[in-house]
C-alpha cells in the first residue's frame, strides 16, 4: 500500500520554521507521510484566498488525500477545529470558511467538530495551533482514516459564498479575486458567465480604466504589452499580459473591480 | 523501520538551485532519506539567527533525525565540519556558533570534528560545503549512525550566549531577536523574565518609542492596530497586532531595543 | 528497489498553489515517486535562466532521475513536448531550448517528441501544461522508464549556444548570467577563460564601472566590501563581497557587461 498523504495549505510564509516544524509533529506520528506543500503563500489571515487555493489543488491529489488547511486568523479563540470528509478526500482545518468551496463543489461531506484532545500536543499554546492541534490531528487520521473517532458531526459550521459578478444595467460586476505569480488577474467571472460574448474571440471588459478588447485561447496570442482575457485553468476568467505582468500593466491589485459589457458583445 | 530524516536549515534563500543540489546530494548516498526543509531563509550569513531557528524546530522530530544547519559566512576557511550527538538528534554544522543553543538546552551533547574526507565530495570546492562536505556526511549518518566514524571529539567548539535582557534602575533592557513572516516581534523576554509583571494582563513594555500595555493570552485580544504582547510559541515574548504587522505599525526591526518597566508592574 | 525520483524546476513562483498541484498529478500516477523541488523561482519565461539552473543541479542526483523543467512561454502553441535521455538522466520539458546546457554537456542524448496523448490529462488546458501533459509524462515515465513509448525521435529540437566572452582588443567581454540569493553575480567566464589571469591572486576585471582586482579563493579572502572574483561552485566566475551583496555593492544586474583585461594580467 502507499505512503498516505498529507498536504498543506497555510499562510505561514516561507521565511520562518513554522513550516517545518508541522511536518516534524506529523512524521512524529506518521513516518511514512508523504507531507506536500500546496502553498504557504496564503495571503495573511485571508481566509477567501485560503478557501481559492485548496479548492485549485485539491483534486489533483490520490484519493484518500488529508488537505490540512491553516489560515486561521482567529488561533486561540473559541473557534472550532473542524474535520471535513467528502467523497474522495478529507479536510482539517479551522471552522472559520477557509473550506467554504469544498462545501459548495463536493456534493456529499460530513462536518465533525474536532474534540478528541488526546490526539493534540500537550501543553496546547494559544498562537500556534498548526503544530499543537491540526498536524497532529492530520496524521493521527493519516494512520488509521477513522474520522469518527475525532468528534461529532455538525451542521453550523462555517461557510461563506464566493463573490459574483452582479448584473448593472448592459453589464456585470466583478472583480479581481487574486493575482498569481506572473501577475495574471483571476477574476470571479467563469466562462458560463461570458454568455456568448466572445464567441468571436472578441470580449469587452474593463479594468484599472482600461479596455481588454481580446479572449484569447493562449497567453502567446496577446501581442506585446496588450491584455487578453483567457478562461484559465482554474475555471475562471483571468486577464494576462504575454510575457508581461498583467497587473502592473493594467495598475490593479486584488479586489480591483472587473466591468463587462453583455450587450456589445 | 522507518525512512531516516534529515532536515535543512539553512541561508540560502529559495531563489537558487542550491538546496535541490543538497537535496540529490543526499538521495544519492542515502536514497530512502526523507529530507524536511525547516527554512531557508535565515538571514544570510546571520549565525544567531541560524541558532534560533534549529533551536525553535529541532525538538518536534522523530528520534533520530539529522539536523544539517549551514549557515556558514567562514566557507572555505579553516572553520571546523561538527557533528553534535544529542539525547535524541544528530546536528551537522559548521563549527561557527550556529548550534550555541542546543548545547544550552540539552543536557549531554557529544561533539565531534567532521574529519573523514572519505565521505566527503571529490572535488571539494570552496565555496560549497553544504554540497561536498555537510549534505553527504548528513546522508552517509543518516544511513549508519555510527558517529565515531566521522571524526575525534572535541571540547573548543565554538559556542556563545543568547543575549540576555540587561536589569537599568527598574527596568529590564531586551532587544528584538526575530521579525517572523506575520511581522511579529520575538524579543529576547522569556516568561520568566516578566517577573510577575503581566499577572493581571497588564504590562509596561516600550519599543519603538511606543508603549505595549497589554499581555495577551491571543493574537486576537487585540484591538485593530494595537499592539500586544504575547508569550509565543516558542517560549519568548512577542509583540504582535491582531491582523496586522507589528514591525510595520512599530516602524522597528531586528536588533531594536524593548524595555520592561518592572517597577510598575 | 529505491523509490523514483522526479525533479522540478519551474517558473511557477511560491506563491500559487501550482507546485503542488503538479505534485498531486504525479503521486496520482506514481504514488512512491519521491518528489524534489531543484528552483522554482527561476526568471519567469526566460528559458537562458532556467537552462542555467537545470544545468548547475541535474548531476547531483542519483542515477535514472527523472527532470522535469517546465519554463515555458510559448504555452499553448505549436511548440512541442519533448523527453531526452542522457547517459543517466531524463528531461521532460517543453522544445524551446531549455535543455540546450543538457545537449552541450551530455555526449548522447536522444530527444523525443512527446506524442503519447493517452498519457496526459483529459482535458488538456491551453494554459498549464505542467499540470496537464508535463507532470503526468514524467510521473509515468518514472514507473517504466519505457522511453520509445512517449513518442518518436526527432533531431531539429531547439537549442541555442550559452553566449561566450568576445575578444576584443586586449580584453575579453562577457556579461552577468545570473545574481544568486547572496548577490553574487555569475559571469559566463569560466576557469579558463581567464587565461592565466589570476594566476598571481590578482586580476583586472571592470564590472559597473569598478574595478575587481583580486581572485580569491574563498569568499572569506575579501576585506568589507570589496568585491573579488572567485571560481564559483558552478565552474563560472563569479564576483562576490565577503558577508556582502555584490550586484548592490557594484549596482549592477543580470545582463550587464563584465570586461576582463588579459594583456595586464
Amino acid at each position: 500500500m502507499s505512503n498516505p498523504i498529507i498536504t498543506l495549505t497555510t499562510d505561514y510564509g516561507t521565511n520562518d520554521h513554522l513550516v517545518g516544524v508541522l511536518k516534524g509533529v506529523i512524521l512524529r506520528i506518521a513516518p511514512n507521510a508523504t507531507v506536500v506543500d500546496i502553498n504557504h503563500n496564503v495571503v495573511p489571515f485571508d481566509v477567501l484566498d485560503g478557501a481559492l487555493t485548496i479548492a485549485a489543488a485539491y483534486r489533483y491529489f490520490p484519493a484518500r488525500t488529508v488537505h490540512l488547511v491553516v489560515v486561521d486568523p482567529g488561533v486561540g479563540t473559541a473557534r472550532r477545529p473542524i474535520l471535513v470528509t467528502a467523497d474522495q478526500f478529507y479536510f482539517v482545518a479551522p471552522d472559520n470558511g477557509v473550506l467554504s468551496l469544498i462545501y459548495e463543489r463536493e456534493s456529499a461531506v460530513s462536518v465533525r467538530h474536532i474534540t478528541a484532545e488526546h490526539y493534540f500536543l500537550n501543553p496546547i499554546s494559544a498562537t500556534f495551533h498548526g503544530r499543537d492541534i491540526f498536524a497532529p490531528v492530520a496524521a493521527w487520521l493519516a494512520k488509521s482514516y477513522q474520522t469518527e473517532a475525532m468528534g461529532e458531526e455538525i451542521s453550523d459550521h462555517v461557510r461563506f459564498a464566493l463573490p459574483r459578478p452582479k448584473a448593472v444595467g448592459s453589464t456585470r460586476k466583478g472583480l479581481v479575486l487574486r493575482v498569481d505569480t506572473f501577475g495574471n488577474l483571476m477574476t470571479n467571472f467563469t466562462a458560463e458567465d461570458l454568455q456568448g460574448a466572445g464567441a468571436d474571440g472578441k470580449i469587452n471588459l474593463q479594468v484599472g480604466g482600461k479596455r481588454v478588447e481580446k479572449l484569447a485561447q493562449t497567453f502567446a496570442q496577446g501581442a506585446a504589452g496588450e491584455p487578453v482575457a483567457i478562461v484559465g485553468s482554474s475555471g475562471f476568467v483571468e486577464i494576462a499580459v504575454n510575457k508581461g505582468h498583467a497587473a502592473r500593466v493594467l495598475g490593479v491589485n486584488r479586489g480591483a473591480e472587473v466591468i463587462l459589457e453583455v450587450g456589445s458583445a
